[in-house]
């Protein structure tokens, strides 16, 4: 499960909860903040849970930031982690605040729910199909980004997309990434979703095998749909197995809800999401008989997550020396967020 | 306040909650872990609250650890905080692990309570006595035994105090930084406490100034007697400013309750805890008529921290290399950690 869920001593309630903390990846504080707290409550939303009780925020203070980088970017960082906590209905309580070598945020999400709050994820039946409420590829948007700055790499890509292609997949990301999942997880209710999780770190395909497995019936998921930022996929393809995004296993920060849906219902959630937020969603497989796996088919078709409307991004760029967030990033991955 | 206390959608019902997390001080892996947890938990107990309902553990692994290091010293700091929780009738039940330049661990404690299992910190009245229930110098006590392989540090208080002394207060520190203050917080509601907090960063004199500053009379709290672990106060001596140990400002670790208790119940709650834990607590001041401020008189009483009985010390020392952890320590104190 996405997130923990205790039963309490006063009746019938219970305590869902879940932590995560990271290293920045994006170079606006700002939005950095922001994409930390929904990445964070997007735990509770996986769980169907959509009223977050109390936020905690768990702060890093780089030791290698001068006096002045740290008094513009942490305050912004913690603002952005603040608003989105103020987007989603809830409040930063409290928290611990550290130095440490690298700059770190995260947080705590906590909801005491009634057990008809909760989605439990395991209720898939053969029949069922799988939605995904964001597109794939941020890890690839952001690497991409930052690879402007580092000609060998740059090399690497340059022959399959542009400057410009990147710098609008990296806004694409950011925007994505700082979106909440309560609006998917208030959908999963009204159309009566069988279960679901948030793709993070393991990437579509790795949760998808991990949800396919907690399953009580005897279901596997097959996907047959990728939707991708547009142009990730070929720069994910230029990089050869560096990030296999086609392959499902690219990491994602803050990424969409995959959610197994009834046949009949899907179409009708995709389009409500798209009513009341203005972003796509997009069937992305079915769910058959099976032994608990899940698997992409062979040619999956991959969809360059069209965008109807951008909205919503505040960008506060800042020209200081962000190298170190870029340097704090490319030596964290998947392999080492366990 | 030393949790955040939020007022749930359901009947009467909070949830109270805190985090903390930070850098290894112990060479004992097994014993940090504990220490972590009771450190944590500690804020709930300040609050009067006895039941945790959740622990989530926060893992810092770090990248400078040889893979050897790592795979027995970051279980057993895992263990030991587990282990802790069990100790506390809970238990953890999630968390996130990441890799970072310095070992981190830490975690959250939530609790969900009626109203009146809470002890709110602000009803010290004129007459009331303060009580602390763990003796100081923690902080001191742990650098004397890093000053052990440190010869021009240990040269500044060699005339002072014996190899042995050293280690007899790091074992009596440690033993205490993995007590947990639960039968304290049982015993304040027993004896009718008015307020309460426990000591840690700020040491003694900042958490009585803060506990002070929110009282809703016009009280001031004036501490006569400083129990201190045996021959920790001479040492904080000879290093000058260093500590300020005797001016109540040397940071503790899972320190010890602050309590402010009607005079006539505050000979019992220590002999309670005596009878109850082997551990003695001390009456260290008293609550008189103020402007919501704490002081410690000219010339305290040092109490050098008398222990009854030793017990519940299991020692892993590990004779690897916790050098690390030492650097990592040294450049951890008051002032970083905000």
């Amino acid at each position: 499960m996405d997130a923990s869920v205790t039963p309490l001593r006063h009746g019938g309630l219970s305590l869902v909860q879940t932590t995560d903390f990271f290293y920045p990846l994006v170079d606006d504080p700002y939005m950095q903040g922001k994409i930390a707290a929904a990445n964070v409550l997007s735990d509770l939303y996986a769980m169907g849970v959509t009223e977050c009780d109390n936020m905690l925020m768990l702060v890093g203070i780089s030791t290698k930031m001068t006096e002045k980088e740290r008094d513009i970017v942490m305050p912004l960082i913690m603002r952005g982690f603040k608003d989105c906590a103020l987007e989603a209905g809830t409040n930063v309580t409290g928290g611990q605040t550290v130095m440490n070598p690298w700059c770190t945020i995260g947080g705590v999400a906590s909801s005491v729910c009634q057990t008809s709050e909760l989605i439990m994820p395991d209720n898939a039946v053969v029949g069922d199909v799988l939605v995904l409420t964001k597109p794939l590829g941020t890890q690839v948007a952001v690497n991409a980004h930052q690879w402007l700055d580092l000609q060998d790499r740059w090399n690497r890509i340059k022959l399959v997309v542009s400057e410009d292609d990147v710098r609008k997949a990296y806004l694409r990301s950011i925007d994505s990434m700082a979106r909440l999942n309560r609006t998917a997880a208030r959908l999963m209710h009204k159309y009566n979703a069988h279960a679901a999780t948030d793709v993070t770190g393991f990437g579509l395909l790795g949760h998808a095998q991990n949800l396919a497995a907690h399953q009580k019936n005897e279901v596997s998921f097959v996907i047959h749909n990728l939707p991708v930022i547009a142009k990730m996929a070929a720069v994910a393809k230029a990089c050869g197995n560096m990030f296999q995004l086609l392959q499902g296993l690219s990491a994602e920060t803050s990424g969409g809800m995959l959610i197994c849906l009834p046949r009949e219902q899907a179409a009708a959630y995709c389009k409500d999401i798209e009513k009341t937020e203005g972003y796509q969603a997009w069937i992305i497989g079915i769910v058959e008989k099976g032994n608990r796996t899940a698997r992409i088919i062979d040619k999956p078709r991959v969809n360059f997550g069209k965008v109807r409307r951008y909205h919503r991004i505040i960008c506060h760029f800042f020209f200081l020396n962000m190298q170190k967030f870029y340097v704090i990033y490319m030596s964290w991955g998947e392999g080492t967020c366990l």
